[in-house]
């Protein structure tokens, strides 16, 4: 039970505490309580992704990433391994955590104020629409692996099932809104609708997006369609 | 001419632009370009305002602060004179921009995104409401000085004159929306109406609210009440 609970989280219980009030009120469901799914909003810290290639190339033959923590998305995980990243003018961010599994593509995931301290002018992509990006110098443990393209900042967006789109009322590729609430809440427009059978419901914005409006796990949050 | 236009914002250009067009072609004028001011929204980077005791302390007795470049607001000026900030856990922030004139009491007003990396955890203020907030140590070319209290991340805010709280129908101490537009628009909610009949039109953000957004000289930005 224990561990169950700690695989839940804060906004599910919220979701199957709120479902349950209002069946004990004999109330009917507002809108959004009915919801197939809670909405999880998570802040993506600066990360990258790498092919296997990369992994070995840094951290030495055969290498494979180990598991620092699962994230929500199932199967995903940071890994334990981190980088140095080294910019256009041998600026560097250092502890750059890689998410595993390894992909087919090598990818940096910054926020704007990374880029500007770093002098990188980021532009603004799909994750894995990175052609044409600039890239960047990688240092691990074993050595260095240079990417000739890939760093970029993410386009938020948003994670759902054929369900939860379905709910919502919205398309793959289709644009919602994401309300945060709070003392400095905001709106953020424009973030992108990606609808895969496999995904959990979970919006992913950047550490600049978070920071504005101070995203606590207790910050009230709706998703509009 | 030269140093006149180099004075003028854009958003004032665009503002008498668009007025002079709808005029020449003889229709009415939509609702914000019959705004008595334009508007402008800038980006504070994180800076310290200084009492003249303390600009004593770190840059030597008798030390006036000197202009490196004049603010929006009338008098204000970003000061070429910077200094060290050295947090609770005696990491560092260089370079911190003093603005000036001097002040009768010492803040210093950072994003959330400094805080974290700092290791503060940033109480949200008023500027100039700083009672119970955290210190830090600031350290100059001639000297120390310690602040017991006034590190904060500042309430979004808008400067405005009596004529253009009218305008937007907004009362000082009320709040307003803006909204920003571009590739990834956004909505800052709860910004704080300050009134005085020596401001010009001006939002103030940060650092973290305009990189959520990325706000450029171009960006479309519409002030809601």
């Amino acid at each position: 039970m224990a561990a169950l609970v700690q695989n839940l989280h804060r906004s599910n219980v919220e979701h199957l505490v709120r479902q349950a009030v209002y069946q004990r009120l004999g109330k009917p469901l507002p809108k959004l309580a009915a919801a197939p799914n809670a909405l999880v909003v998570n802040v993506s810290a600066r990360h990258c992704h790498l092919t296997q290639e990369a992994v070995e190339a840094l951290f030495g033959k055969g290498h494979q990433l180990t598991v620092h923590k699962w994230l929500y998305q199932e199967g995903q995980f940071a890994a334990r391994e981190t980088l140095t990243l080294i910019g256009p003018r041998s600026r560097v961010i250092s502890n750059l955590r890689i998410l595993g599994p390894c992909r087919t593509l090598n990818q940096v995931e910054l926020a704007y104020t990374d880029g500007i301290a770093l002098g990188f002018d980021l532009p603004l992509r799909l994750s894995g629409d990175i052609k044409g990006t600039l890239g960047c110098m990688l240092m691990g443990p074993s050595g260095f692996f240079e990417m000739a393209e890939g760093v970029i900042r993410a386009l938020r967006h948003v994670h759902m099932s054929p369900e939860d789109a379905s709910f919502y009322g919205v398309k793959p590729g289709g644009e919602m809104r994401l309300k945060i609430g709070g003392p400095c809440g905001l709106a953020l427009d424009k973030m992108l609708v990606r609808v895969d059978k496999s995904f959990k419901l979970e919006v992913h914005i950047d550490t600049d997006e978070g920071n504005a409006c101070n995203l606590q796990p207790e910050t009230p949050c709706e998703l509009l369609a």
